[in-house]
């Protein structure tokens, strides 16, 4: 194992500046538009992916995605669903867990059937079809997360049937991921998919129930422990192994982060944890936010056909997430309905995930990859403003919340 | 610019899972150990420096050093001198500054002329005694400010020494590095590095002396943006831009960090941001640690005489520097100028880069690449030990202290 080469690549003057450079360009550019869009009234995270767009590839290529930005972005969003995890118990995504998975599996079904039709319709391979339609059942509710909690509503009604419906979301688009894959390499493989459901599901229905219990079993143990700052320093694992235990079976790891997160979030008041946990979020999420932005390659949109597609499936996807989960939550009322409906419309990396995993099966040309792009970027920058325009006047439950985070203006 | 390939490699699933891998069992190796030490009553930077060892190629081989690593690594150091900036006060280094010049400089002196010695009386290329004379003189500061930090000491007379003395080192390092290098290219260029280090003083001393002036002028209108937490981004930005800058001028990103915490080191005492900066170090720390570990190998140490040698040169490491930081310190007293010698000792990863650069130049062999290897890990595992045991018995002086750390049992 002779890493030489590669750390003295990594190390030598030359790169290690542009190290600090990818950090600095990446970490400034958004922390300007964020202050920006603060004044202009807008929502940061909106700031912050548009300056991914204009420092990356696609306007001034400053900075083109890499390995390292990759790992920050990972890094970045790990840490914002812990954090979102620590506020939120498990016994209040349990009580609205019936109509998070009506939500879930409505706003899974309409748009995989839209995008497989519309594509269909508009001549593409079937296999593409199929590969769209995945892309836009996936749920990147980092971004909804984020908007919640900068306005201080992650405990609202609604916030918790979101982050549960995401969480069902996602466990139900790992498996339509199988399905789609196995496709593309020639025939299902049921006994597969089958084990990958069930781990899946048995991995989050089982720390979801019984981690908080243990947690808070374990808590006098932990802060026994010899080692500095231990309570934090048994987060940072816990997160890690859960995570890490997530992308093993195949669900998001941002998953595995954030079910880590509830399950501390009972023992979690006594301790600076969730202010802490807030840093390095801070510190992080700009690289996650940024890099959704970059991803964009607008030089794939070469035709106007190809330009035409991207509008017309981005509309749909928008469409499709806001009346298949509200239809879901409409028993609480209209106004509910679309907050929940808007809350799951952002596909950001996991939509970009699903299609690259088409591109590197050849299911997928160049062209539609860029739809996919344009869809996944538009969907998660038309979001945020609509939620802070939904959620206008609703009182911020402080009582409730164990960390305070400045609110929007 | 298609970043397409490395997208794909980046996260697809099982290259996603690894990177998981990666930060699980770093992260958890370097806190297991830190535990253990603790209860051993021994620093824990040591047993997460050894936990690196274990983990690493030479001896488990579960992660080798790669970009990744590296980056988290480097990360970790920056924010731990960050944070030891941020108590650190520029009027307090200023007062020490005469005596911090003093062990500096015999700190540099000593341990160059006598490696050189040793390897051209060993038999060597004057080419390569250079060389190892040079990673000879490196300090790793953040070993020393670990566990300065840890026991609470760091605003103990010899410690502002210490951190004085580090970046005046950091500074001749690069002089001496950049003369070195020259010569391996065949000759030196008086103008290029009259420039360097024109550049690194000028840098250094211009931010030491009016960087706290300026933040502290400039923090009602940090406190007024709009941005959420902005004390806290804008000394993240600080942080990064300072890295950066001094990373291109040449001198250690680290020595950029550490003056970004100072010049808010006035400011901050009014805000939560020591305590957050405190957490960010506390997830990046370890990565630091286990790398510096992670890249000993023992594979180089191929027969008896090359064995000889990397003791034999780990003693001179030792004890060159002991003997001439201690002399600049003596009129402190024996005490403390043992105590200032042993904090000047770890060689870490700074003398790792130094070896890198003459591997790299084809002036260093693999052989005495692994010697220098084996001086840079093992005089950062021998000085914790001593430092904690020449500090034992002195008051933490808890009044002048702006963030609380866990003492050391």
């Amino acid at each position: 194992m002779d890493g030489g080469n590669i750390l003295i690549f990594a190390l030598a003057s030359d790169s290690h500046t542009q190290f600090f450079f990818t950090l600095l360009v990446m970490f400034v550019a958004a922390k300007l538009a964020a202050e920006l869009f603060e004044r202009l009234k807008q929502p940061a995270v909106a700031g912050e992916i548009l300056a991914g767009v204009l420092i990356g590839p696609s306007v001034l290529g400053l900075i083109a995605p890499s390995e390292l930005t990759d790992a920050l972005s990972e890094l970045g969003v790990i840490f914002l669903l812990f954090l979102v995890g620590l506020e939120t118990k498990p016994a209040d995504i349990l009580r609205v867990g019936g109509r998070a998975l009506l939500v879930a599996v409505l706003g899974v079904v309409l748009p995989f059937v839209a995008g497989y039709l519309l594509l269909w319709a508009w001549g593409k391979p079937q296999i593409e079809a199929i590969f769209v339609g995945a892309a836009m059942v996936a749920t990147s509710v980092g971004i909804t997360a984020r908007v919640l909690g900068q306005m201080g509503l992650l405990n609202t009604v609604t916030s918790r049937i979101i982050l549960g419906a995401a969480v069902i979301d996602d466990v139900l688009g790992l498996i339509i991921l199988a399905v789609v894959s196995s496709l593309a390499k020639g025939g299902i493989n049921y006994a597969q998919i089958a084990t990958t459901a069930a781990l899946a599901i048995g991995f989050t229905v089982i720390v979801a129930l019984i981690g908080a219990r243990a947690i808070n079993k374990l808590q006098p143990r932990i802060q026994k422990l010899k080692v500095g700052q231990s309570y934090l320093v048994f987060g940072f694992s816990l997160c890690l192994v859960l995570a890490y235990v997530a992308s093993f079976i195949g669900v998001a790891a941002i998953i595995g982060a954030f079910l880590a997160g509830m399950a501390m979030s009972e023992s979690a008041h006594e301790t600076d944890m969730p202010i802490q946990a807030e840093a390095v979020t801070e510190f992080l999420l700009p690289f996650f936010l940024t890099s959704i932005g970059m991803k964009l390659k607008l030089d794939a949109l070469m035709n106007r056909e190809v330009i035409l597609l991207a509008i017309v499936v981005t509309i749909l996807a928008v469409v499709t997430k806001l009346f298949g989960c509200g239809l879901g939550a409409l028993s609480l009322g209209l106004k509910n309905a679309m907050r929940v409906g808007m809350g799951m419309v952002p596909r950001g990396e996991v939509g970009i995930v699903v299609a690259q995993i088409g591109l590197g099966l050849a299911a997928v040309s160049d062209a539609i990859y860029g739809v996919v792009l344009v869809m996944a970027v538009a969907t998660t920058l038309i979001a945020p403003p609509f939620l802070v325009l939904l959620y206008k006047g609703e009182k911020v439950e402080n009582e409730e919340r164990i960390f305070p985070i400045t609110p929007i203006s």
